[in-house]
């Protein structure tokens, strides 16, 4: 018996790796994928549609619209919101972030923040979830537990973070056609600018207790998909008691994963839902943590199917792609 | 109740792939897989392993020697030999192609060739195959049924193929270092100096009754992986009459399609086992084939699945990446 | 005492070189450069600034107006452009073509075709050149000394052609960004839809006195810049004869030189003004000729300057890159 | 009247772009260039040619035994060495970091570390020069003058930097692959264990009375060429601040420069002998400064030349490339 699941937003870089994980899914059943290249008016179609779930790889301002009117109209339906409309709480902050007034306000309180391994218990049975941001899952990852735990200083983060194009999505820029960006390299939106900051910072607050000062700079890599970010931190610890510290932590999460030897690389992930991270002495009083993923499956797509399972009661790995580590070392000798 | 399949040669692209592919294989379990880092003595003692099926993933000139002894060792199993040990028949060909003595000439009448497509019926059940080049793959694909038909001239055949580097395995040499190849573009062995003619030549010879002629120019790609190959023959038929007559020839194999309109790319077969081609009308008695797969799987890994799935009498489609288009379009309105 | 030239659509990728060089060139002082982005206002503007030769870096359509007004404001002007606009002759030819009415057809006449090493003689103190198009200089440089001294059949002609992606120019085009190239190739216009297809054939007509017949299909490279064209053609001759007539012809221009041994590759030829070619054995009675170049130099800006220097009296070779090949040769031992 | 220049290792990516910029500049010619394929006999040949002055794209180890031999052969000559051997002064500094004893300790007090622009009095008429490492001038023009002026925390210095690469050097190792690197990223030697830690931590020492703490995590990008270093500093001061100051010391200096706006991208200085610096604001008490330039110029090559041009007399910016940048707005209206 399969659950039924309907994607708005199916054309763009997510929405397409979201339907090619759900064809694949032992336990679901595409209902409907609606592309976005006609306007929204395919969209406003598939709102009559009936599906048990509903996954929304829409433009922020536009999804949470949407939202509140399945919601209203479906109340028992799962609804996953992967655009960063629900992500921050506080009132004011959206308007700060995108820069204009929130489309539905009265959903923030009810969504729960999707990243799974840290928000787990309340994922259990919900029915509208925020999906985090692809950098914010990749820097959050690591940083919850570490400053939960006060062994790292809140005070002074410093995160250099670089990402394929795919997190650009599929948008006609010139700065993102491939004679402007193959053999190039960048960083762009400098210091505090970028909107996961808002995101991260919040998240941070929210776990730890304490009030984070955190420098992002995100890079644009010439790659299609992945994000590698390095998190300086200022530590009286030992890199390895960190590590041990983040082993405890996620146990029982099968994606998560602390790495020894060379830091882990965006090939090691590629495809998969895996964040893995590796941590490293650095100059005294410092250490360095490398943390990847690819930003189209648990920074996006294979994180809301993750919370999907989850929500409706299924194993929290079902139609997530087995690691490519995993599928190579099972049998090789 | 699942086959045990041992593979030798693990390490090299092709044998990653197998491996990726037999660990998600729903009727297959790993028995093993041997790298080749450690020199061949890590092969030797596979040997001794017992498993219901062999896949070679080695270097040619070795791998028919590993094919002689497992086919003494264990006379029931399935051996497939994924080098070019196993692709020439005729006596001799063997020494002017690859330059060396047979080092198993007695398995050269027993070996099927395994362009799964054309030579179905004798793979059922079949005890050694030899899997096909994939410049061989996708060239005979849509040559063999046109050939056969005698709907193009067998005397007049020009091919340019273009391949990912994968294709020349993963080896130590300047010209494919990444500073070498990105940015770059260049053709090699031009004319009739590739191994793969003389497979090609035989096919053809044999499957149509005529003798060919082809011209054929493999070039290196800036990509990892793909295969596309322009075909320009010569015929007095139609573009769409030559497309007529290889969906016919292909109506009950759900990896070979034939597409209208653009040209395949290479991102259309990416990852799966599938070889998509086209038929475009040309100068007045010439029409131009393009023809697509990824050299690791349809090209390599994928159809020795394929192959191992009809010697022992599974589904021929277990275990093989669902096509990326037919999952967008499977529930996409 | 430099001469005085002006740039029209200077934003391009064409554009872009063409000041690149001109800023270089020893005996040139840009007088202005003027971009596309504000529209073609500031090209009208443009036209009313004096200068001793103009070069038209425009789209197609409009580059011929701009030739038409400046060859009545500045009669004693050189006017290089660099669109397709002038390089058709026959009437009928460009609406078919380009499907649309040619916007000044009075200038057709007038115009020399600059394909500098064929119309090198024309081209002295010329006022008016059509610069060729970067497909029809990597063909017809090898194809018209055969063709015209009858080495090969003009009735078969096939040509296989691969180019870098600013070859479409610097426009918003969902395949043209990264994420779609990157990893990829296709094949597009195949046949004889390419536009380029009228005007090889009409060169080839006008130099040999013969009917052409040509199949050419164009692909997109995942690279920036180069094109590689590979020209399969029927002749009685062997390699080397017809290797020695383009060696013949092509003596006293050094730009163009045939190599032998491997085939020459794009990077062989990057930034530099050279068109490499090598000839070899195919099938019987079959040769393969490689001819690769720079689309953004010889095959569109260095060329334009090669002809501003013949057309001013200037040194041909002023201002053009050394080839990387023979500032490396001169002087290692 | 040229100075004869030779080159000893001309075949690596180094060496290729020291006689590609030799070739070009017009007051050298080229009096050899050896490359090191015949392993280093075609060099002790070098080592008898009479030049003014020797460029040594060499390994470390090696390298200074040659520039030992060449001063007391060729006393008046000018010595270029671009290897690390005589980089470090402090005795044990090079066993510590290169893992082997010094081949010409006698060398290192005579040596100039030839970061010119922080340097430029002691290279006027030297006869010994230690070409900087790649990273180390991406790293060292920002941070000399800031710590110099006491303006930022030496104390608290996180560098995380991507080199593209020809940095690897053409070197036949597995993970230089293309098929390794194209859409792959990863850090590598983490914290404080490359090289270049113990040139940049002696320099800044030297130069600020300071002792600086680094931590320098450096990143391999898959692209042919350039370095984007991302400097996280302590300070009290604005991010204008800082940049006014770097704006004041390198008043003089035509390759360094600080950009307003948007953070300088590898394409900004590809192939120039450019380095571009942006200075931001970030956390508070806290600025990101991002460093970029060419490894094989200013990284190189380049910067060896411009120190050849000062040790003989000649203009600094003799036979270096103009900035794409300078040529691009030099007529564009």
């Amino acid at each position: 018996m399969s659950v039924r699941v309907g994607v708005f937003g199916a054309t763009g870089y997510t929405g397409q790796e979201l339907v090619r994980l759900l064809a694949a899914h032992p336990h679901v059943e595409v209902a409907f994928a609606t592309g976005s290249a006609e306007g929204y008016l395919a969209h406003e179609k598939g709102l009559e549609r009936a599906a048990d779930a509903y996954l929304l790889a829409l433009p922020h301002g536009i999804s949470a619209r949407y939202a509140a009117q399945l919601g209203e109209q479906r109340p028992q339906a799962v609804v996953i919101d992967l655009s960063g409309d629900l992500r921050l709480k506080e009132p004011g902050a959206y308007q700060r972030w995108y820069g204009q007034e929130h489309p539905a306000p009265q959903l923030l309180a009810r969504a729960v923040y999707g990243l799974t391994e840290v928000y787990r218990p309340w994922l259990h049975g919900a029915r509208l979830i925020s999906n985090p941001g692809c950098y914010a899952t990749s820097v959050l990852l690591p940083l919850v537990p570490l400053l939960a735990e006060r062994l790292v200083d809140a005070s002074d983060i410093v995160v250099d973070a670089k990402s394929g194009a795919t997190g650009a999505g599929r948008t006609l820029r010139e700065d993102l056609l491939f004679c402007e960006m193959a053999g190039d390299f960048s960083a762009y939106a400098p210091g505090r600018v970028h909107r996961h900051v808002g995101e991260m910072e919040a998240v941070l607050r929210e776990r730890s207790g304490q009030e984070p000062a955190l420098t992002f700079c995100p890079h644009l890599l010439p790659v299609k998909r992945g994000i590698l970010s390095a998190l300086y931190l200022r530590t009286p610890h030992a890199a390895a008691h960190l590590a041990g510290a983040l082993r405890t932590y996620y146990a029982g999460s099968p994606f998560v994963r602390v790495v020894d030897g060379k830091p882990p690389r965006l090939s090691d992930v590629e495809r998969t839902n895996d964040c893995l991270m590796s941590v490293h002495e650095a100059a005294p009083g410092r250490v360095v943590i490398f943390s990847t993923l690819d930003n189209l499956v648990k920074g996006a797509a294979g994180q809301a199917v993750q919370n999907l399972n989850l929500a409706l009661g299924l194993p929290e790995t079902a139609g997530l792609p087995l690691s490519a580590g995993a599928a190579l070392t099972q049998g090789v000798s």
